[in-house]
């Protein structure tokens, strides 16, 4: 079921390739399009009037408001110190703390970007291309690089 | 429909899994070999005898001549400043302007790479793995970090 | 087929979409877990209780250990200069060799990440996500960055 039943979608959403997806336990909000490959989990929430691109994955604790634009092959995080197992047995969701981030209506961010977990992408940001954001962005700001550093701020604009 | 009517395909192309990928639109050269997880947009034009890679995107404006690998992963770009919306509303096509790029003639892109729009990879040139190309990179050149730095020129050798 | 017959999976390996995989020729230790967009190349070994996450590519050469952590859209690697052709026709296996890569047990490796090949990632170490691996990383270690640096000796915990 590569669009699980639990999956809330808005009006007039667009999932280009529904069986090239796999997006469970997430909201979806009106308009947004999603591209192929992409998966979305569980109490993830994705706004109006977003793109979500081809091969990006969004996981739990991810808020993203409306009018975001996340390129393709865009990694987020929810865990700052990922294991496989805990004591010689595999972790279960007890063993770890989901780090919630949030993206503000009418960010960008560039294509094959990594957003580390715990982190607020202020309002009409823009994150450059193969950028690693590892802290806060103000609002309209550019950062780029790895790990991302401002390239303009805001307030310069 | 994950290869459209559309996909010109040349003669003895190789898609391993044509249930997943997502061709659409494109132009893709003889012999040439596409990997899982793979997508291909419209007005991209591959040529013949390359090796497109598992997980790789190749959007719109796109340009990749004859005998060129691309690596697992790679992205390429075809927008500077992308944005979901434009005055509250989806962006639409009228909204931009595809930035092309070129990769020429027996080139070769290192996995995880992203390739910036606008720019031109010369012949034979190596761009190195997770390198996020922001220039134009000489024929026979080797590139690689973030942005893009020269390691070994095409004169040197 | 997108989990090939000739791929040996253990006791309870845990494929959340087989539909949405590309398994061939590997082999997947018991109780691993693997998320969607993931292929797994032949000859590429996979320990217990490992977690290989969604848009993975693990190809042939790979070793990884018991209980390893591989985020997400992480690339691993077999062949320092690849080239689509050799004298003008598409390379065959016999154009290359595969150099091997071996993460050891317990090993974490973020979102992002590229390792290339040749390298040995020690028991435990942890690689931040988006970095770049080019050179081996000794037990305990943390490394992050491109290319990846030292951020922490396993010798100073």
């Amino acid at each position: 079921m590569p669009i699980a039943p639990d999956v809330k979608l808005g009006a007039d959403v667009k999932i280009f390739h529904p069986a090239l997806v796999n997006l469970y336990g997430c909201t979806v909000g009106s308009e947004t399009k999603v591209g192929a490959f992409v998966e979305i989990q569980k109490n993830a929430s994705i706004g109006a009037r977003c793109k979500i691109s081809s091969h990006t994955f969004v996981c739990e604790g991810v808020t993203i408001e409306d009018e975001v634009f996340v390129g393709h092959g865009v990694m987020f995080i929810n865990d700052r110190y990922p294991r496989a197992t805990a004591d010689g047995a595999l972790q279960t969701e007890a063993d770890w703390q989901v780090v919630p981030t949030r993206v503000k209506r009418g960010a960008s961010i560039g294509s094959g970007a990594v957003i580390l977990c715990g982190v607020t992408i202020g309002e009409r940001a823009l994150i450059g291309a193969g950028a690693v954001v590892t802290h806060d962005v103000p609002p309209d700001a550019v950062v780029a690089g790895v790990p991302a550093r401002l390239r303009r701020s805001g307030e310069s604009r």
